[in-house]
């Protein structure tokens, strides 16, 4: 199965989280963009490899939770040190999160190196790293056909001069409202795209959690709603799950058109709703591609989507 | 024309508005919730029959402008005294909005009185005036076939009993998410209607503005998006305008199942993106119902949906 599957790279955090709801809490959790991304990526139908740095405090059954995805872990470097750990907190009804803390530990110096085997990977999702590290990884890959990125506002505020300069390198930017309003000086989301998309990318996917998205491409404004969370326990990842379904979506496809992108869009948002359903990535960690599938089926017969 | 136009009944208020935005101003502007919706419902193709009040102030060229929609202005009663009068500013990005004054005048004492040629009048809509009198009004009416209800949190908060009397007898709920939240005492949207349902209405529309709508309905679940709007004017009476449009399209199909409901929240969403693009009604006063329906062809073949 593995054989058949499109690959796809991302290159991110394989990290630690506490977590903290008004219901539930954990320490420990396995987490970090890359291994969210991972999960749904594979459920997606891809098989990503892995581009991240962890400690050698890092367990060994983590490091097989992760090739079990399936995911090839060539490009996962383990060095002196610890492996980053992030903790927060929810409130009640989720409307607000506090950081508890964060330690970068070897994620500090992080530095991606792309095994040989992943410089001709085609499909690439640079997540939310420093820009200049970003725009590394695409100084390596020898054959990107489809570049994806997303961000954060730390390097929007600190690094503009970076992300402006990658920002033309990339097929599909992933962003959200607070960025895409930070980025552009626009509070018109309609407008905020626009705007981005003059810095370069082909396309872009602006992200507003529970209500969905706006999708910018081939000169057209397609808003696509968010699948409906009934049980939301753990949010933590939803973003990065959400991608890994686009990309996933994407690598098999090809066609990043307003109709591909719109497909890869509703399986984000499936993909996204099922990974908030459990705390960290048990959300994800053994459902199957058919779970993922009829939810998939269901919700664009619900839209009267046939395409 | 008119006479093959399916009718439909609103009960509300016909209003004189002062509008501030950061870019326009005007006052004595016709509004209220029965002008926003009956020209979004002769939009989409039907001949709304209008009860309201007004006072012995209001202008000869607005009841021509309201009749000309077409509309039927059999149920607008003349009374001595002013017309409800309301002021309000909004802030730059229209994310604020303060109200200046608010001069209820001849409406504080509105008893609808349904002539005798509109108590057989099948489709209704009660805008948001007091619970007590839209109960009495479906008390008037002689075959109520669809009938839809909009409230206000002004309502929810200081008339919760006379509320939750009149929702068994509504087809169908416009509620935003604040009035949602407040009503139900469930911050998640979905659970929010989920309770609502529970109250008694056959389907519930929950509006998140320029985020969309979630549809309650047949026992499922359906998030609509909103159609993006590049050029705010101005927001005020959008969602009445959003209803008038959902209500002139059901008036036609008359189904309101999934797929119904689906299309005529499509339609409203369309006709409510038509209407801010304008100060007052002057969005939606003009406009041809080919634009309206050339309008809603692209957005639903934007989103791949066909039926």
């Amino acid at each position: 199965m593995t054989a058949k599957r499109p690959s796809l790279m991302v290159v991110g955090s394989v990290a630690y989280d506490d977590i903290r709801t008004a219901e539930l809490s954990g320490e420990r959790l396995l987490g970090g963009s890359a291994s969210h991304f991972s999960f749904a990526a594979a459920l997606a139908g891809a098989h990503p490899r892995v581009v991240a740095v962890v400690g050698e405090d890092f367990d060994r059954s983590d490091i097989e939770l992760l090739a079990a995805i399936p995911a090839d872990l060539g490009g996962l470097a383990i060095r002196p040190g610890k492996s980053f750990r992030w903790g927060g907190a929810y409130n009640e009804d989720f409307s607000e999160r506090v950081t508890l803390f964060t330690e970068l530990g070897v994620f500090e110096d992080f530095q991606p190196e792309l095994p040989e085997s992943f410089k001709n990977e085609g499909v690439i999702f640079l997540a939310n790293i420093h820009p200049a590290l970003q725009g590394r990884v695409l100084d390596a890959a020898r054959s990107p056909r489809l570049v994806a990125l997303d961000t954060m506002n730390l390097w929007i505020d600190l690094n503009r001069a970076e992300l402006e300069a990658v920002l033309p390198r990339v097929d599909l930017f992933f962003v959200n409202e607070e960025e895409a309003r930070m980025l552009s000086g626009e509070t018109n989301l309609v407008l905020a795209g626009e705007k981005i998309l003059e810095m370069g990318p082909r396309a872009c996917c602006l992200k507003k959690g529970e209500h969905g998205v706006l999708l910018f491409v081939d000169g057209q404004i397609l808003p696509l709603p968010g699948f409906p969370v009934r049980e939301l326990v753990d949010p933590t990842g939803a973003g990065d799950c959400f991608a890994g379904g686009v990309m996933g979506c994407l690598a098999a496809s090809g066609s990043l058109d307003a109709k591909g992108l719109r497909e890869a869009c509703l399986a984000g948002s499936v993909l996204g709703s099922m990974a908030v359903e459990g705390l960290g990535v048990t959300g994800l960690k053994g459902r199957s591609h058919e779970e993922f599938r009829d939810r998939l089926a269901a919700f664009k017969r619900l839209l009267g989507i046939s395409g």
